[in-house]
């Protein structure tokens, strides 16, 4: 018997859900982010991190870099339909595991504790290319940039010595060498 | 004659659109974003840049970091109607001119050119904290982070050497000093 092309005819067959980073190219107008965002939450799909910013002025280009959990096959859906918006010019999916791609999160974090404390975080930030950005007596605030899981650990780490304050960018993503994703 | 309450009543006394940073803290819900994006797409406000990652894992807790452009009176508005969504904790809202407030956003910027180019490139983004990340015969990824409209500035001057890819996170904030905001 031949394959069946139907979604419905395995449904058995259930993928696990793990981490994916969609990159899409969009139109910098009023709306866009919404409909974008509106093809995940309408399938019940939680973004767990998200940042935009215009990346070409003169062409009103944005660039979304999303990470969310699910099933590879769900994902593979809302990418075709991202594809299909006309404000959309391109979409990338990545794994976090390809080890061609690169990525990077900011983190700002604000430490409030003794002196001694505070040596015990910068030592811990140090390998994270950090930056004091501001100083008080008993506080400072730090910015590190490294993976997320690296983050999520130095958080881990640090948040007994005083953390008070985080706010983070989400990944940002760009493959390696000169080629650009088409 | 007592001044009107009204909204309507003042027709002519219009202020100027300006540069806001919005920030809110929401559960880390599917379809909490879109509900809180919804609230600037639905008055036609384009939203410039928005950066949102989990800050606490056990209250999972989401801080979202928004730049949108508006007038005073319009973002006031969004931020009353911020805090009354049940998925929101608190909302802040920063001047970028504040002198308290610490702005930073992440870069990945991506270089294809001859040798020479990239020593000029190389030689602009020193002072925003750079780091190679990648490189190949004639391409390099470097990453910085600063100041907004420094990275705009950045990315115009090295732009004519082989600019070829950019990825941004947007800007994420941070009152100085030992308080947090409340």
């Amino acid at each position: 018997m031949p394959k069946s092309k139907s979604a419905y005819s395995e449904p058995s067959k259930v993928s696990k859900p793990e981490h994916h980073i969609i990159v899409v190219w969009v139109d910098n107008e009023a709306g866009v982010l919404a409909r974008v965002i509106g093809l995940f939450s309408g399938r019940g799909y939680n973004i767990e991190s998200l940042a935009v910013a215009e990346v070409d002025k003169q062409k009103h280009l944005s660039r979304i870099t999303i990470v969310s959990v699910g099933t590879p096959e769900v994902i593979q859906q809302i990418k075709l339909q991202l594809g299909k918006q006309i404000c959309v010019h391109k979409v990338a999916l990545f794994k976090r595991s390809d080890e061609n791609i690169l990525f990077r999160e900011l983190a700002l974090i604000k430490i409030n504790s003794s002196k001694k404390n505070q040596e015990k975080v910068k030592k811990a930030c140090k390998k994270y290319n950090s930056v004091i950005l501001d100083k008080s007596k008993n506080s400072f605030v730090i910015q590190v940039t490294a993976l997320r899981r690296e983050i999520d650990k130095l958080v881990q780490t640090i948040r007994p010595y005083g953390l008070i304050s985080i706010s983070r960018t989400g990944a940002v993503a760009m493959t390696r060498g000169p080629e650009v994703f088409k």
